[in-house]
């Protein structure tokens, strides 16, 4: 049978990942203070978070295997999913920055932690070049090597893409409603979040295991990339909608200017003098302003809009995993614990 | 007999470059006003600056063949040439930013360019994956394939340990010059200038070419980096002594609190007393402390000193070259080329 990781065991392999990438600086003489700097930033910027991504590499080559993993696989598909991490780590350092944000997982930015400043850019990097250096040492003679390298390339590529999208979409200091729309909406979301957050660590798993035919990598395709819209619709549904006290954070989409799911439905539906409060009233950081778009939300029935918007994508997305052909080795299950994961999650 | 490469065949190659890479964001679908800021992106950064480290990937390869190259050997190699430049334009648009600095080839750096700001962070992300793209596409049936991927990876790590170290060395804002060493300005001028400046040009030349044995790019390595280490004294030194009409700029290391050649020298043989001079006027954007500062350089003689160093260093790579081992295919005329463009140069 197939099992889960358990969080604690694959937090246990990070150590000798930070280990690893410390020696390949140390093989250089970096000096010490760099070489602490380098600790530091792996261990603040890496760890930390859900871990969604990386624990589901392991997850998805035990049901691919149907069977719970030996230990040398069990570390080895880790690994890949703490270079999920590390990609993952690489985006977000550099995205507060560009963002603006001020917190990250309950504490500050890395690039405002004390003496770090703009010098997080080429920490960012250097989290980057941590995929790289780990494929190298532990997977160099492994016959899915360059197609790991290549992999971790286009998943690069596409998220910066989304990233570029978003970020000349929905500035934050210059609001125009004319310049959002499902299209772009949807191009965001897909290349931004779905490609490294859910294609990624099957797509990993299924290298690994020697399973990658163009087949079967369609085919985890085709699911996964729907799979993370709807994860990511769903993020922008409790960020106005869900409860502060059980995501751990008070949404901030409207005031950001958020190019979101709730505002391009808004647009999509109101009336011209609705659309007027909207243009008077979304992405600006004021509480009444704010307190106005929910308001127009309501009116709209977004919330009710969402839920059939929601069972809808699971209906389909349940149809595609059940006409999941398995006999070149791809198993449903690893869909099925995907979709069970996000179902009406409310965090 | 071998040829140099006139820039002007040189940066015709370039527009194929920019085509292919707007391909690869045209494929996933990229809405157009993205599709036209990654182009807008690509000219602003690439092209522009002396594009030594480019030509000199073609000019190594007719070195090494002892004959003009074939259109299609042209084509490829300047292809590789552009890649440096691309890893360049990646370094320069992002060490902009984390140094503060105001122009770039006398325009605006890219990220204080109209509407750009912070999102400069996410166009140097992509100019760096034009990299990968551009591998694939033309070099994906090269025997040497994953060695050019891999030999860019390395030198791009190696350059972000170089980088880390000179930022965490010398912050603008912290001037101590306890903190410089001749060690560490050795550290940060190999891995943040000499591989990717010299070695990487030659080590693609090689790879291409099938010429990349051990034994050879070791032989490269070993006189590459002390070139570079070399090529960037001189820089240092001209940024105090050269003259600004013909270097194009004006030196700003003493202000900048730059761990430079001139200032380690300064700091191994002052007395007590001008160490104070150094302490109480270097690194602060004030021109008499600066002119102060040069004063003493100029008690210390640092302008003979250098000249010293320079007829030293540059005999002892002359018997670098000399030692050759041609016989596996490499040539001493590459390192003759690279050797006669910084010899005595003034900018």
């Amino acid at each position: 049978m197939a099992t889960t990781t358990p969080r604690a065991d694959f937090e246990k392999v990070f150590p000798s990942l930070v280990e690893d990438l410390l020696g390949e600086a140390r093989k250089y003489k970096l000096p010490d203070n760099a070489l602490q700097w380098f600790e530091r930033s792996l261990n603040a910027n890496t760890p930390g978070g859900k871990l969604n991504r990386g624990m589901s590499v392991p997850d998805t080559g035990s049901q691919l295997l149907e069977r719970p993993l030996s230990p040398d696989e069990f570390k080895d598909l880790a690994t890949l999913g703490w270079l999920t991490e590390l990609l993952q780590a690489f985006f977000l350092v550099s995205d507060d920055i560009m963002d603006a944000s001020i917190t990250r997982r309950g504490e500050p930015c890395w690039y405002r932690q004390e003496g770090v400043g703009m010098i997080a850019i080429n920490d960012a990097f250097m989290l980057e070049s941590g995929i790289y250096l780990t494929l190298k040492k532990h997977f160099r003679s492994h016959p899915a090597y360059l197609d790991l390298i290549e992999l971790f390339h286009e998943v690069t590529w596409q998220t910066e893409l989304g990233q570029l999208c978003d970020l000349i979409t929905a500035p934050e200091d210059h609001v125009d409603l004319n310049s959002f729309s499902m299209d772009k909406y949807t191009f965001i979301v897909i290349y931004k979040t779905a490609y490294y957050s859910f294609y990624l660590p099957v797509a990993l798993a299924l290298h690994y295991l020697r399973l990658a035919t163009p087949q079967n990598l369609k085919q985890a395709h085709d699911i996964l990339i729907p799979l993370g819209e709807y994860f990511q619709i769903q993020d922008d549904y409790l960020d106005a909608f869900g409860d502060p006290s059980v995501i751990g954070k008070i949404g901030t989409d409207i005031k950001d200017n958020k190019c979101g799911w709730l505002i391009n439905q808004a647009l999509q539906i109101c009336t011209p003098e609705q659309r007027k409060v909207l243009d008077e009233n979304y992405g600006q950081k004021d509480d009444a302003k704010e307190a106005k778009v929910k308001e127009l939300y309501d009116e709209l029935q977004l919330e009710k809009r969402y839920r059939a918007y929601e069972e809808k994508r699971v209906g389909e997305i349940r149809q595609l995993i059940a006409a999941v052909d398995e006999s070149t080795g791809l198993k449903k299950g690893v869909f099925e614990v995907f979709l069970a994961k996000i179902y009406k999650r409310s965090k």
